[in-house]
Formats: C-alpha cells, sequence, structure tokens
C-alpha cells in the first residue's frame, strides 16, 4: 500500500522486473501541459542498461507507451498511464537464486513480509521500478520548466574520489558530456577509471550523485511534517540503494558555529531578497527561500557482484551463492535521472500544494 | 496542510510558540493500550528547556494534559488530545523582531508562503511545536514496548568531537547520565566543554543524534516509497535543524566495494537468520530484516545567537538585529527524545500497516 | 483512524460527550482570512441544546476557545485548534447504562470493534462531536462566501410531514423564522406540532434537511472517485443519525425518462451558460456545472426514547432499559446547522483543490 | 487528483473510453491470496456492452490482462495491475459530438473544469472506468469470501417498478437467472418489459440497484468520519448516473418514531447477539453490528437518447444534437456488477483497517 508518492501529483508505480512490464499512473498533473513523447523517452534512455561501457551491458530498449491522460499532444488532467514492457521475461533460469536469500537484497525481507516473493530477480524490489519514476518525472520536470525551475543532478562521488569543487564552480551543461555524469572533465575520467576497476575485479563501488535546483520562487514546502527538504529526503531515501541524504551544508555543517552558519538576508541591485551565503540550500524552516536549493544522496555499492558469496538459502542452510549475469559495477551514472525524476516530482508537488492555498 | 503525519498512527500538531499552547490530536492509536500519564510526563521533562547548565534557562514546566481519547486508564479508540498550555505568551516585548528576517530563521520563508506570520517568536516554525511530537512518540513508545521493540538515541557528535564507538560499544543505559546526553563519559565531558564554550562566546554549535532500535521484527516497512528507511529519513528530517539523515552505513558506505559491504546471511544457534555485518542497518529493500536498526541525525548550529548580526526587516531594508532573551548553545541534549519520539511514531506505523496486511 | 475529513481544507474532530472538551484542528485553512469568533459562536448557537421548546432543555454554552492559527484576526496558514470545554461531566451516575447496549445506538458496536467504550453518555459516537464540525464548517463558509457561494439548509420534513415546495419557492432567508427551521410558515406549525406531540408521548420523530448551494462557479468536483456529489453524501451520510443521501432529482429521478430528465443547455442574455431544468442538481460528471446544487439528508427518529426498552447488557443477558435525561425529541431543528458546516466544508476542500490545478 | 479509492485496499483506476485502454492497480491487496483470473473475468462478463436484449447491442470483450503484482496464481504484495483493451478505439468519426454539450453529460463541466476535454465518446467521465472497479472488485470479492462475507446486489425498481418484497422474501441465488437482473420473476418481467418500451420509443429508463451484504463481523467501520455507510454511500455516489444512496429504513424511516424504529437486541440460542428488527441496516455508529448490511442506490436515465435534443456547442450556439450509436436503453443490468464491486472494495478496506486495529 505504499505504491503511491505525492499528494497532488501523484503518481502510482507497478511491475516486477521479469514480470510482464513497468510502468506508471500520474493522478493529478494539470490539464492543458504539452507534452513530447520524445523528451519522455529521452529521459528514459539516460537512464537505460547498456547506454555506455560502465553500465551493465544488458540491452533493454524501454519504449514508453501511453495508454491514457494525453490527448492531441496535451494532458486533459485525467490519468496518465504510461507502460514499459519488460525484454523477454521468461527466456531466462532462475533456479540458482530462487532459494537464495542473496546478501543485501531484498529477498528475505520480501519473504519475511509477504510469505511469499517472485525470485526471477529482484521482482517488485529491483531497480528496475524506477523505469516508471523516470517516465513520471520528465511530465513533472516539463510543468516546473513553465515556471520556470530547472533541476540538475550529477555524480560528485565515486568510492573515495570526490569531486572537491561545489556546483557554483561547474557546467552544469557538462553532466552528459561523459558516461559518468560528473561534469568535471578529470574527475570524470577518474571515476570512470576507478569503476572499471571495480568491474574487472568482479566488485561493485558506490558513490553520491549532487543535485541543484534553481528557479525555486519563494514559499514553496509546507511546513510542519512536509517540509520541503524532508520530502526531498524522503523521495530520495526510497531510491534503490540510498543510504543517506543531507541538504546544504549537510553533515559538515554540525561543526559549525551560528555565527558561521547563519545566512545573512540582503536586498540585491534588482530588489529581489537574497543570502549572502547558502548554507541553508535555499531551504528555511521547511519552505524555499528563493536561493539555490542543492543536496546530496548516496548510494551503497551494488549488491549483486559476480563473486561467490556465504548465505542462506530458504530453508536456513548454508549455501554458496555463484553471481552470473550482466550488472552495473555502479549505479551511480543511472541513478542521475532518477534522482532528477524523484526532485522534480517532489517539486511538482508542492508548487500545487501552494497554488491551492489562497483565500 | 502538513501538520499530520502517520498513516495508521497518526498525529496532527497544532500550536505556535507564544500562542496559548501546543498540542497534538493522536488519531489511530490502537484501543486498550494502558496509559501512564506520568511517562508521557518524563519524555516531556527530557525536552523540557531549563533542565541544565547547557540548555536555555527558560524555565517552563509543559505539564501535559488529556482532553480526550484515554477513559480509566486505557486509549479508546478514538482521538487523544492531549495539550501542554504556553506560558507567558502575553507578556513580552516583540518590537525587535517584529519585522526582522532574521538570518537562517523562518521568518522570510513564512511570511513569503503566507503574506503573514506570528511574530512573537518563532510562531509555529518553532521548535516548540516538538512538544506536541514528543507526547504522542511517548505513546506509541508504549505500542512498540509491547512487541519487544525499544529505541534508543544518544548524541554521538557536538561540533567536531565525534564519539569513536559504534553503537554495540556503548551501554545505552547511560544516555541519561549526563547531561549531554552522550552514553560515553569521558566523550560526554569534552562535549559539554565545547557547548559552554560556544555559550560563553555568545555563540551556537550542532551536532549529531544517533538512534539504535532494537527488537524489531523482519517485515516492517512498506516498499516502494514508504521504505522503512525513507520514512525515517522524512520523519527525521522534519525535526527543526536537522540538514542530514544517514543509515546503516550511511555517506561512508559509498567508498566501500560490494564486497565488502554486503551482509551475509547465516542462521544462529537459536535457528534465527541473522547477518554477519550490518551495514544494511537493520532494512534490506525498505523492510526490517529483524536486525538493529541504526541512523544518524545532523543538527545545524541554532540560528539564534546573541551577538549583533546584519540582516534586513520586512521592506528589504539593512538593519543591525541584536539577539537578547534566553536560548540553548546547543540542542542536541534536548533533541535526544525528539528523536527517540519520531522514531517510535515511524515504526508504531509501520507496526499497524503490516498488521493490516492478511489475507 | 478516520477522524479527519477533507483533503486540502482539512479537519480533526476529537472529544467525547462526558470527557473534558470537544474540538477541532483545521489543517490547511489558507493564510490571511478575516475571521470573526462571532460568527463561529453564531454557528455554534444555532446548534446549541437548549435553544427552545423542540430541542433538549439541556443547557450548554458551548463556548468556543482558539488556542492557535489565529493572530491579529486573521488566519495565519497554521492549524487552527478549537475547543469547546463540556459542562459538569463529572457530575452524572451512569450506572444505568454502564453495562446496557441501547437499541440503535452505538454501545454495542464501539465495545465490538474496540473492546472497550467510554459508557459516560455516547462517548465519542455521540452528536456532541458534531460541535466540533459546526465550528470549521463556519470558518470554511468564510472561506465560500469569499467567492460568492452560500449553503443554505431548512427542514423540509419531519415525519409524514413534507414540505410541498421546492426550494424556488421559498425565502431561504426566512430559515430561522421559526423554531424547526423550515422556511414556509404553515409548514412549520405542523412540523413543531408533530415534535411536540412525539415529545409528550415520550417518543422521537425523524425528518429531512434539505440543502441549497448557490454561487458554485462551474468546474468544482473531481472525477472519477471524489465526485462533488460523492464527498457531499460521504459527509452527509457521517452525521450521527442520518441514512440517506440524494442529489437533484434523487430516488424520484429514477422514474423518468431520460428525455424528461436531461437538463438542456442554452447561454442566457448575459452570455452564460444555463440549463432549462436542473435534474442534474447542479452537478454533472461529479462536477459542478453552474446551477444550484440542492440535496435531501434523512435522518432517523432519535434512538434515546424515555420509554422503558428492551435489550440486553454486555454479558448478554436481558435487561429493561429505563430512559431518562433530557432529550432531543427530533434532531432536525440542530441538525441544520450541522448540514450547513459539513456542506461548507466539502466545497471549501474543492475549491482548493480547483485552485491547485492549473498548468 | 482523485482517482484513486480506498485507504489500504486501495485502487487507481485510469483510461478514457475511446483511447486505447482502461486499467485499475490494485495498491495494498494482501499477498497470498489465490487468484482465478476466471472469476475476474466473469465479474466483467456480467458488466459486458452486448450481454443481452436490453443492453446496448455494442460488442466489445473486455478481456483483462494482468501486468504485475500476481505470480504463480497468488497475489504478491505488490501493486497488481489490470488493462482492458479499448476496441476499435480509432475507427469512429465524432465530429457530431466534438463540439455540443450534451445534455446531462459531463462534456460541458469537463471542459469548464480542465480547459478541454477528450471528445471521442465520454472520455474519462464513460461509464467505461468502471471496467477497473468491477475487475478491481472481484478480488476484493476473493479476499471477502476468506472471510465469509458475501455481497449480493440485484435491481429492485425500473421506472416505476418496484419490487415490492423485502431481501429476505427473496432467492438471492436467483439474481442472474434473468437478464434484468431482479431475483423475482415476474418482477422481472414486468422491468424487461418497461425497458423494451423505452429502447423502442428512443428513450432510456432509470432504476434502482439495491445490496445485501452478509457475513460482516461486528465491528468493522471507522468512527467519526469514515462510517461504514458514509464509505458505501461515497463509493456508490461515484458510480455513473447514481442520484441517491439509503440504507436501512433509508429515507421511509424518518416517518417512524424511535419507539418503532429502535432495533432491540437480543441473544439467540448459540449466544450471538442479535437485533429484533433491522431498521439500522446492519450499521451502528458507522460500525457492522453483524446482522445484514443492505441498501439502495438510485441510477437516473442514461442521458444518451436516439431522439433529437436542443442544446448548445461550445461557442454557445444553440445546436440540435442528433443521437446515434448504440446505448443502453437502461444502466440497471449492467450496474450490478458494478454496485458489488464497489461494496466489496469498501468492506475489503474496512476488513485490513480493523486487522491493523490492535495493540
Amino acid at each position: 500500500m505504499s505504491n503511491t508518492y505525492g499528494k497532488l501529483f501523484r503518481i502510482t508505480t507497478f511491475g516486477e522486473s521479469h514480470g510482464a512490464a513497468v510502468g506508471v499512473i500520474i493522478d493529478g498533473c494539470p490539464a492543458g501541459l504539452e507534452v513530447n513523447l520524445e523528451e519522455i523517452q529521452h529521459a528514459l534512455d539516460r537512464r537505460r542498461p547498456g547506454q555506455s561501457a560502465i553500465t551493465t551491458p544488458r540491452k533493454e530498449e524501454d519504449k514508453v507507451t501511453v495508454l491514457s491522460g494525453i490527448f492531441e499532444g496535451r494532458t486533459q488532467g485525467t490519468p496518465i498511464s504510461m507502460v514499459v514492457n519488460n525484454k523477454d521475461q521468461h527466456s531466462h533460469d532462475y533456479s540458482h537464486i530462487q532459494h537464495a536469500f542473496r546478501p543485501s537484497h531484498a529477498d528475505y525481507t520480501y519473504t519475511a513480509k509477504y510469505g511469499t516473493r517472485d525470485y526471477r530477480g529482484g521482482g517488485r524490489s529491483s531497480a528496475r521500478e524506477t523505469v516508471a519514476r523516470v517516465a513520471a518525472g520528465a511530465l513533472a520536470a516539463k510543468l516546473l520548466e513553465k515556471h520556470g525551475i530547472s533541476v540538475k543532478s550529477y555524480v560528485s562521488q565515486v568510492g573515495k574520489i570526490k569531486l572537491q569543487k561545489p556546483y557554483t564552480e561547474l557546467d552544469l551543461n557538462q553532466i552528459d558530456s561523459n558516461i559518468v555524469r560528473c561534469p568535471d572533465g578529470a574527475t570524470a575520467s577518474r571515476m570512470i577509471g576507478l569503476i572499471e576497476e571495480a568491474r574487472d575485479s568482479l566488485d561493485t563501488i558506490g558513490g553520491v550523485v549532487s543535485c541543484v535546483v534553481q528557479g525555486v520562487p519563494a514559499g514553496l514546502g509546507e511546513p510542519v511534517f512536509d517540509k520541503l527538504h524532508a520530502e526531498l529526503g524522503k523521495a530520495m531515501l526510497s531510491i534503490n540503494a540510498v543510504k543517506g541524504f543531507e541538504y546544504g551544508s549537510g553533515f559538515e555543517g554540525v561543526k559549525m558555529r551560528g555565527s558561521e552558519h547563519n545566512d545573512q538576508f540582503y536586498t540585491d541591485e534588482q530588489g529581489n531578497i537574497r543570502t549572502r551565503t547558502n548554507y541553508s540550500g535555499g531551504i528555511q524552516g521547511g519552505i524555499s527561500n528563493g536561493q539555490d536549493i542543492y543536496f546530496n544522496v548516496a548510494f551503497k555499492p551494488v549488491a549483486t557482484i559476480l563473486q561467490p558469496q556465504q548465505t542462506i538459502d530458504d530453508t536456513g542452510e548454508d549455501i554458496t551463492l555463484k553471481g552470473k549475469g550482466r550488472h552495473d559495477p555502479c549505479v551511480l551514472p543511472r541513478a542521475v535521472p532518477i534522482v532528477d525524476a524523484m526532485a522534480a516530482l517532489v517539486l511538482a508537488d508542492f508548487l500545487m500544494r501552494q497554488q491551492a492555498n489562497k483565500v
């Protein structure tokens, strides 16, 4: 009962990794928004497996089909359903994992919760579910675009290789200029090398995606429980493999004094209210203050590795699991469009909530 | 429209810092739970101002009154309302802040959002709202207790002073043995010293609260969007001054290889399924796996400082703000019961959701 | 977990009939709405016991106190809490009903559901809960007033005495001109006579409240499940003692042919789109069409009668219940402000939802 | 933003009448429920056009496809998606209705609300949407079956022809013994005659569906706003063409005295608590009391008639609309499975809510 996200711009996703299809229903997208299916497909292509040498070589086209809600190129105010068929879902042999509880996967927890699981791969716990999020997020981004809001995510850390520059010193138009999606070429090269090294040693590696949201007017976000950063945090933490979220000064900020950390207000020459620093990350009291919003999302190393591992089966017996198949050595490059999508969904929802909120 | 938290065990809080009262309605607490008002009051006392030399010397009794939902010592299945009156709410002079946008407070963002704000202190954005959370959390903890689940939070970092031991090496019964609520005496002393130093320099300092949840059965948490850690993250990020959340291996985990990070399953001598390591933080695929759940919450330094600061007023003019009053140099000690409360509320909700989930 | 109503303009009520207080939290009321407490009190006075010879002679002042959310005469966008204390809640003797399952009351069903109940009167199932709704509805009506929307309810039937005129032939300003709240004086007199007769025979009688909502712009209501009339229906059916709801042509309309029942559109001289008849009751496809909305709400006779009745106690044993106390012989006159309140709450919510719904 | 129904057993429907498909996502169905697709298809077949001489002769197979959530014949706890493709959705000419506001349809209100509409038939406002409800309802009925709960609806009135027997005097296994779905053969014949007469005069006729729910344990339903009958009412009123809802004594009950209407409790020979009469319709205080639940749902005559009608187009100009195509002269026979479905969905949701509700 938790496959729905959002209060007004609301998505419900469905589909298992090796079932017939994955998809999404968007309920609440305002009517009259122009939709270009190519833009949605473009977002899916950024998430697609097999897109580069450092992602899984698995080939899936991930072509989106719209079943409802869009007519003559515009949203109708009715639920928009988008479906992506899974490929070859019946052709594989799952006998090696059917009874195994793979380490740091959700095989055991799904079984404990539901008394059953779809053992053909990750089932519902697979990151394939994020196809649906990316499709929906592309639509949310269209709505944001109308309001001058942009969302840009990039890889800022892989393993111990950390991009040292703040986003303000980067050209965020260069995110897609390399396959790891780090807008700093030199750092990107080192990251790619590290991912290749992990891959070649049949291992995996984690990292961080950073996200910058620009053009948000002051006033979005809802106190007390639905603070803008609390919803962003939930949305990010709901993405597979995410272990942490911080915004603005984040975990580093705890070391600071109030006198350093406080963002002083001033009025700029155009008469806009601004802050001299932005440790607040564009959010104060859970509400946007008109400055850039920025945050970091930590991803653990992929759990599927091609080395043998000790674990147990569903009778509790010890087994050695032999990994096989084609998997990502590092999710970070493909996580970028997912972070983009979830951020766009959060913002679109708050935009609508704020519109509601007038006498 | 966001003063409600939880889906089944649901709380709605109300009240401004300098209005008549703050309070909470709990809707959904199961009937028949024995309630001891002293336990609720005890939780409030741990949060109370003026409790030690390193909190604000402001004196507030924060006595809780129950208006409904409890009869003859038991919950009735009906909404439980608890109210704490504010003290002396009319006696102060707010002229120094009435028109100021205080740095890193929510004065500006509330005004931008609502076109108005209660200028008598923080109003609704004040951490005084957390009184209501703590009262409700104490009730949630009673429900968890029935199921053998305990929540224990403590201060693990103040400024740069970081407790180096993992929770497994601490005695969590010692949390309240000192005023900073760090269960390691030596570290606690250093933390207290740092807070005093910040206070004496009319400044403030941030820190980290760590939380450990024990006794959670495998199976709590709801994929896909309401993952257990995603809800914990949202709940924690909704607390005033929080800037980040991480669970299990967290931000450090991104540096690891999959082969290191994966938690191998084994069956212990009692026949229980366990993992040899717990980088997963007790949660896999958003569902508890029966191991301990642990996470960290980052708090920024308190924004109210007693030094003069540059900012603007509500006409956009530069002003110098002269802090006054009695404030906390560090929220961490008083944040501990708030983290406890929010964790208990999240778990109680998932417990009820899991109970619903059967054929 | 169902003491909350509304999606954006959202109320949560609390309180038992013989507990300390009843009250309401309104979460989502837009900021900046001017609030006059006297208007809220006036609505409560229309619902108050003891207001006339045909209501219960029980005297309760029902004075409302605001604990939060209103500052300097305006809503702040924060939760508005309103509380009405119960009178003398400890002074009565409940021994005659403590163990009884009163016929057609909720004593048995609450006990079956919760394993417990507050036996001091109806507890949470008492219509005293509607105090909270009326207070909240008065605020919703203020919001509607800003948009030119009015809600007017009246008693159209008591027992078999049915007002034969449609609302279009009535002067809706005359609703409060008599104690039964029927705007047709002759019919009102007959109704009053019937209620007095029921009262004098220690019995009770049912009836119908009709409601007319005028000034609603075309476009309010949300397909598919939250149709405007579906929400109105739920809201009305949630009022104590309600047994039925119909709008527009209602149950009589089933006898008609489509060719009679269809409301033809035309454009009036001012260029407004109108319909020549209004069997649709101002709603088509769940969305308002700009014509008057009207509906009927059926109330059963009050279950508390002052005659002895056969029933059982909570051990299943037969008992004879001897009614006592002061009760309403007919709820209809006091139900009018409750219907007004619920209709206003439904409309205010849809108004906000419609505001959200734009690109 | 209102295409979702239910709190725990939650459905979201999508699809326009002349788009690619209609369908439903069920989120929250417990894991482990055995599913037989033929049972779902059977429910759809009862709703299917072209099933008899008194429904539209339009032929649609309405074959259901499951895209997710069911694996090896059982629900998985994950979202269940079911899709029914629309037939020939591109082959028609809609020029006669593209710009018309058909009387008592939702063409005008959708346009007023959204600024656009899918003019190929009713679009989202078409009763074709109920395909999705019926599919979901069949699954809910499987869950109810496990708990011994049955839902049985039948046609009790067509135009002025009203079945005079209460449900207790009917054989509810005979509902499908005739094409109008009235379990009394003689009345059914008269109803069929009336529908044929309406059809032959190019007109339509309304009616009433009655529903009986048996086997519900005491304790389902949630006070205060989500009373069992309030949710049933909303669910029924959300069905296309419904104008009214009443349960138990309903609108007739308003004429009774309390002394007549009160249902006296007694303990039967098996020790079960029962009531001697059942004017309460099995619900007291919004909670089931273990007696049969019964209610009536009023349907207006179908708005599409094959006679010329006066109306306006979307520029406000007068036009004469010439009906064409194949339509139902009376929705009642096909409405029966829809009422069944919605009742099952309401009960399944409350069953899960009650399961959650324990210490």
